[in-house]
């Protein structure tokens, strides 16, 4: 009964990312999905790496949140469109509400938009929003365990960020272990190890998105 | 439309944490629910609060995970019996899976109830398990902005365990931002700072639960 339910919300949210994928085809525009934990370092990654991105690219953001703005805010200084979502709850962004963030954006002068989901490992994997890619952003103080105990995104995910790389010495972080994971769940599996807070590794994913979308 | 649904869901959910009430009333059992993102180290405070607690309690736990039992695993060693429930995805335990979690325990030999929810801020939070409290779990590393984006979480808690104190040092953490967005939620919140893995705070957190459950 319940998963009937589930699998209703779950089209429904489908049919409406493929009509996102239209509006974005039709605009030349690629979406970027960032999902992670509560505070593994989204928004300090986007940052770092937004700077970087205005210098080929023409960005917008989609910020997802339960019920603050905080996130962005903290983008205001870019001087670059920023539409937030608060879902009022929720556990993750939906096409819908993709759709409805849209219409605030003036689609003809944007390059790539990005989505910044709500910190959460589960609930957004299921919805796609109609993006091109989706990145993975795992904190290192999260432990390695993670893409074993949530296999869903590490293997849907283009690639993975292991940000605060720069805490790795003062952790019990078994980096063996975690590529190990990583590469049963996914082979092909991209992965970047980064500091907001050092400014490392964050060019190189981005010269990695340039490269994606010269091609 | 959907609303309605999740109001029914919520309603059932209700139904069954009360009976799970009254079954633990029955036999004299505490249950407390811990709640935290993944990876801010539930796991790692009870491998510290278990041998504590069991100076004065027989111990039960349930585990929530999305797809592994990884974590019950990790309590194996104290000998104490441990169900594991997958949630198959779901992100969150309901009070339908302790209920029959409960046929696994024998009820008659216990005195606590320890349940490990899936590590989300959110979707837990909604889901009554018929638990005499809970208790919030946060690691430093995830940034002092969590209690205001997740309010919910942290005015239903009893305490809050603030772990990962040990790496303040290497974080930017701003702690009186994060007191005063905590009291402002909760003017009465109990707070400990804890280390796991420098086992501190541990103990004044279980003397803590020990003085409530003697009361």
């Amino acid at each position: 009964m319940e998963i009937k339910i589930l699998k209703n919300v779950l089209d429904k949210n489908l049919d409406r990312a493929n009509k996102n994928r239209d509006i974005l085809l039709e605009h030349g525009i690629k979406m970027i999905n960032f999902i992670s934990s509560p505070g593994a370092g989204k928004t300090a990654i986007l940052e770092k790496a937004i700077p970087l991105l205005q210098l080929h690219y023409s960005i917008g953001v989609i910020e997802g949140d339960a019920y603050t703005s905080r996130d962005a805010k903290r983008l205001q200084k870019f001087n670059i469109p920023v539409v937030q979502i608060n879902t009022e709850g929720a556990c993750h962004l939906d096409s819908n509400s993709i759709f409805y963030a849209f219409k605030e954006l003036d689609l003809n002068g944007l390059d790539i938009i990005i989505v910044e989901n709500v910190g959460n490992l589960i609930c957004p994997v299921a919805f796609d929003l109609g993006e091109e890619m989706r990145i993975a952003v795992l904190s290192t103080t999260e432990g390695e365990d993670k893409p074993a105990k949530y296999p869903m995104l590490f293997r849907e995910a283009s690639a993975v960020l292991l940000n605060k790389i720069d805490l790795v010495p003062y952790l019990e972080f078994d980096k063996n272990s975690f590529l190990r994971d990583i590469f049963t769940i996914n082979p092909e599996m991209t992965i970047f190890e980064t500091s907001a807070i050092q400014n490392s590794g964050i060019t190189e994913f981005v010269e990695w998105l340039i490269n994606i979308w010269k091609a």
